[in-house]
């Protein structure tokens, strides 16, 4: 039972999952519930005429339609970055896919239905197609007036404008031009990165009730008090009178952070006055939110003896019609894009920028995963310009533990050259290699922990039970196993004998997030304050029981110990209260260390991104195959090796996806392959020949018994890996996904083709 | 916001109730969900020859029969006193009424279809219809082999049997032979208390769900918690696997108390494999629980200069097929049975007698309401005698705050002197009064707050506004109203900037029960506890901010104080977490404070039942006009005034009704009065001409602010005062109620009549 962390148990919502006992927000029926469908625009961008829902809320079974109009009660701009996006279209649609109208009806048939009775007339707007349009001097400007923070924009002042800029981070380190001099070798180039779909399996789904004390959401979202916050702030509701409950997750990926249908689902119930549920269809889910399209203009100097010095890097990001969580991805963005080396310096933009395309937001690992394939594919050039091996070279340069990342931030808190040699012993870097076949690897450092503040409760029950109450949503990722095995292990008692519960926002307490690989590290330790709460309460009655010091005291097995005496649990409950009854309650509470936990404080961990690849180029095709992929986890501590195993390979094949064939194709602001059939995402048929997690246990996170994030790095570092050993073979490609057209391609200019 | 304890606020479910939105368990619809219907034996002994449900399980809807044949792999009884009660008739029936099957089915329609298909052949068998038959010798026993005690039977040692004896309960102090020879006057007689219902408008209520967690409970049940404990203990589930859920409570009186219905339906819904709800009929209700019918033998002495000597009590009370409450019921019955005076010598035996009728168990205010009325019969009867003013009497006799009740229990709490002198004043004690009009006063003492533990959680959220977590049940008697003002004044909040929310046993905190007028004062006390830590910890932000000491701070107004200096609690979380997000936690946890809380340490505080009526009889019908009914609740601190008026006034009504008309009539076993056309509760006809209730606040409660129960007392009264007031008439009459005829009658036989 002490040893419960660090084994690899099986996930505590395993028997519900594969029986279908498990529920989804899909799955739930509340009584009286209507259905919702939204009629979306057909342009990506138009001025709204007229819209005229006379007909469809005359059908039978219609309930409501909701328009622009409906909202003039209130201020019905949300988004948590900035403020800029309405509940449903006013007078202006910006994006092909952007709510006009939803309508709530007695079933799916009649809601969609209604939505052909609406009769909308479009005045098509010229559109802002790409960031090369958003940036023109001529542009249309997709936003009228100065842009206003949203209740999170977390990132200290607020940077917008002008033009379609949506945010603009800039940071710059060291004298540019004297390093730029100092250096033997520069290389330089511009890049593209996809905008990807995050393909959760689950799509967006929304519940929502208004009653005589509020508004009750049930949601498909990721972060449940962030959501209540915006819809408190929209419906001008005090927070209590917002109820915010998360089921189970189909997957989330980013897709289901922040505020996605909920202001439309709860503004619909509100006018339909009933409970309404809106369930996104996969096609409406990939123009709700996706990942960032991006361009970087990237160059890199270093001196011939091995020693980089100097990084300059602008990086233009497509944030789509709206800004969504757009701010922070350019952040961190930024953040990643120096890459872990020592520089004599670097000055780094990025920008946010708005286009006539859906809103882009968070995919796991942004940021890291858009920069660390450039800057590797910038270093692994400079090392073979210099003669040395790119291991070797990466050796001299990255940064060691304790070193500073970013000034005043958190110092390096990883081993980082332990963690590339290993990765790269791993796909055999010095034996021999047929024609062809190239090794890479790829290192990067990924701004982890979002704001940390979770808060957690513990109640120990008089059978000696635990409820354990957290807000962190389960996304597939495992998180309520690793919090149940902290809670148990901390209580001394089997895993069966931890329920967790929540998130449900009236109840359970409060979780920043659940997102930016924190959970296990920040809800964790909240868990674990908890968990320590009621021991020491344990500890306490056993201790006025023996009339010993509470020191003396230790818990096994279900109970307290002194030397061979044992009190149960349930004794001592019994003991306490007089009854077979009563609870212990014990709370946890995690926030900033060193004060504010602004963006500037730097990351509550840095997650490691890092691994190697071993690939094969069919010079006929241009095809790509993966012979190896070696993942490093470097996890500090793992709570639990199935799941840090799992959550890592999961991340690696999002990795493979976003090197090799993701990517959402826009013709003229319309996203021309909106389903699985048009949209390729790797299937077991794309696994890599070998495909290997190894897991690194420093005990140098911030987290319970040293753990830290996990997940996300693996998808970051895998682009980067394939394109480096691309270039072992001496291809050179600048765009992703690397599609067997683009190998062919660069293969035919290369040395080596 | 600081006085809002002590104020007449409204219900903070107010709003809900009267629009209509508020959800009881009947209004719930849980998906999948079955409807269960209750085969219920008409014979009240049998022998079960055969339960054919063939039939029944081939009609189409039907998913599920259930009978003890799908009991085998339990252990099938439960009831916290004593566990004498199976689920279902296993192979005899005990009382008739009760349940021999169950069905599930798609409609309530078709679940009563099926109940006819059912075929049962009973083989009847003698009945003990009365306390009577109960105590031949020769009677059929009811339970076979020794009585197992209940998980909660709370009253120390076990006293059962022989024969149909299910509890004993005997006290006695000093030398009773002695004292009586000190006495000059001896008043002796036999009374009648008789069987009631309790009459909440909702009948139970279970909707029950098995998932693969474990089982889910929505119930109309009084102590959610203790639910919980019978149900893991039948189905062998630890305590977090059982998820009770209490929805508002159409009253609940007792009749809701412990667990009723909520085995049954678990256990059908474990054979449907489906949610199913069980809702009692009004008629099915009255045989799931009623109050305690009741024979005493009551002898007292009084010394001629009117001092009160001994008293001697002999209570038989029929508590039905099956134990339910009836141990308590004994033992609090035998504990009113002295009254509030101060005696040489006392001795009281109670018994609780099985007999073939549905089980008796908790009515508001038993035992005191079953004794009050004829020990103070018997003080008043004693007071003519020795000539003294009944009330001068009283004043000689009564003890005084501070002075023994329980030998080891907690002393007296309160000033009856002041009490009773208050009542007798307000209906004009001394007045002139024409003929067949009389007076009476009665007082006593009701061992209240059941067993001391409660706890409670309070989450102060981001804006400033709080959630209370807590477990006591909303009877309609306003606790959540109550406890809503004391955290807000605590928290120094506005009243609607407190949400309190449960019980849901999955998340609100342990509360053992609510009734025992309990609630106020130790969940309350709970509460207060709990606001209290999160107020400390908003004292320590803004110390820390300020970097004064935690004492010179104070709260007010939504803020943290020191001087003129504020610091809002949105601005101090904002400080403490970094963000505008995170919450703080405070716990509250009340247990007993000398040690174990059983019986013997005696109530948490004595709830006094005082008051007076003026009572007009007509001699050509025997019908009782009630002039003047005025009641004291003697609450020690009313948190809401308006709360505890109405509180009172409901429990004086009750009393009235048991004192005047209610009675629930049994012919061989069978009740005959099953409907609210044939069984008469007060109506506002039946109302006082004069009806007041006087609040008295001496602070000497054990509660938050010095308040203590109220609303048991009030019915436990008036039975009392009504008969002393028709004693001052000369009409005495030893059955309740006190019908016309019966008036009547002893009108002829009176000296006056």
């Amino acid at each position: 039972m002490t040893r419960l962390v660090g084994q690899p148990v099986r996930r505590v919502d395993g028997v519900e999952k594969v029986t279908g006992r498990a529920r989804f927000t899909g799955d739930l029926v509340v009584p009286g519930m209507l259905y919702g469908r939204v009629l979306r625009s057909p342009y990506p961008h138009a001025r709204l005429r007229r819209v005229d829902t006379s007909a469809a809320e005359r059908l039978p079974g219609v309930h409501a339609v909701l328009t622009g109009a409906d909202l003039l009660d209130l201020d019905p701009y949300y988004g948590h970055a900035v403020k800029d996006r309405p509940i449903v279209a006013l007078d202006r649609v910006r994006f092909a896919g952007e709510p006009v109208a939803a309508v709530a009806a007695e079933s799916e048939a009649v809601a969609a239905e209604a939505l052909h009775a609406i009769v909308v007339e479009y005045e098509p707007l010229p559109i802002v197609a790409t960031i090369d349009d958003a940036l023109a001097p001529e542009a249309p400007q997709l936003h009228e007036g100065p842009l206003r923070p949203g209740l999170f924009h977390g990132l200290g002042e607020f940077r917008a404008g002008p033009g379609n800029i949506c945010y603009h981070h800039h940071f710059a380190r060291g004298d540019l031009i004297e390093a730029f001099a100092h250096a033997d070798e520069v290389v330089e180039g511009t890049y593209t990165f996809p905008a990807v779909y995050q393909y959760a399996m689950e799509p967006h789904t929304v519940i929502a009730q208004w009653d005589a004390t509020g508004l009750t959401v049930w949601s498909s979202c990721q972060h449940p008090y962030l959501v209540r916050a915006e819809l408190a702030d929209l419906f001008r509701l005090p927070l209590d009178a917002v109820r915010v409950i998360v089921p189970y997750l189909g997957g989330g990926f980013g897709s289901k952070s922040y505020t996605k249908m909920e202001p439309l689902a709860a503004a619909l119930a509100r006018k339909a006055g009933r409970p309404v549920r809106i369930a996104n269809r996969v096609a409406e889910a990939m123009v709700t939110t996706r990942g960032h399209g991006m361009r970087c203009w990237m160059r890199t100097g270093a001196t011939r003896d091995g020693r980089v010095v100097a990084r300059e890097v602008r990086i233009w990001l497509d944030t789509g019609a709206y800004a969504d969580n757009g701010p922070r991805v350019a952040a961190t963005a930024a953040d990643a894009a120096p890459g872990p080396y020592r520089w004599e310096a670097v000055a780094v933009d990025a920008w946010a920028v708005y286009t006539n395309t859906p809103p882009a937001g968070s995919y796991r690992g942004f940021g890291a995963a858009h920069l660390i394939w450039i800057g590797e594919a910038q270093i692994d050039a400079l090392a073979r310009r210099v003669g040395l091996d790119p291991l070797e070279f990466r050796r001299r340069n990255l940064l060691r533990p304790g070193e500073e990342v970013r000034p005043g931030g958190r110092p390096l808190d990883a081993d980082l050259v332990g963690d590339v040699e290993r990765a790269a012993a791993a796909v055999g870097w010095h034996d021999p290699k047929p024609p062809l076949v190239g090794r890479g690897v790829a290192v990067g450092l990924l701004a982890a922990g979002a704001h940390p503040v979770s808060t957690a409760i513990v109640r120990l029950q008089a059978d000696g039970t635990a409820v354990l109450l957290v807000s962190s949503t389960e996304l597939g990722q495992g998180v309520r196993t690793a919090l149940t095995q902290i809670a148990a292990k901390e209580l001394a008692l089997p895993l069966e004998a931890v329920r967790i519960v929540g998130p449900d926002t009236a109840v359970t307490p409060y979780d920043r997030s659940t997102g930016a690989s924190r959970s296990t590290t920040l809800a964790g330790l909240a868990v674990q304050r908890a968990a320590r709460d009621v021991a020491a309460q344990l500890r306490d009655i056993a201790a006025r029981v023996w009339g010993l010091p509470h020191e003396a005291l230790t818990l096994r097995d279900g109970a307290v110990w002194h030397e061979t005496e044992r009190l149960s649990y349930p004794d001592l409950l019994r003991r306490h209260f007089g009854m077979a009854g009563g609870e212990l309650i014990g709370r946890g509470e995690v926030r900033p260390e060193r004060g504010t936990g602004s963006y500037a404080e730097g990351p509550v961990f840095w997650e490691v991104c890092a691994g190697a690849a071993e690939v094969a180029v069919d010079p006929e095709t241009g095809q790509i195959r993966v012979r190896r992929l070696v993942s490093i986890a470097d996890v500090g501590k793992a709570i639990n090796p199935l799941l840090v195993e799992v959550q890592d390979e999961g991340g690696a094949l999002q990795g493979l996806g976003i090197a090799l064939c993701e990517e959402m194709l826009f013709q003229d602001g319309q996203l021309v392959n909106a389903s699985l059939l048009e949209y390729h995402v790797p299937t077991t048929a794309d696994l890599p020949d070998e495909f290997q997690t190894i897991i690194v246990e420093n005990g140098d996170g911030p987290g319970p018994y040293g753990a830290k994030g996990v997940g996300e790095g693996a998808l970051a570092w895998v682009p980067g890996a394939i394109v480096t050993a691309l270039q072992d073979i001496g291809v050179e490609v600048h765009q992703l996904p690397l599609t067997p057209e683009r190998v062919w391609r660069a293969l035919q200019s290369s040395p080596r083709g």
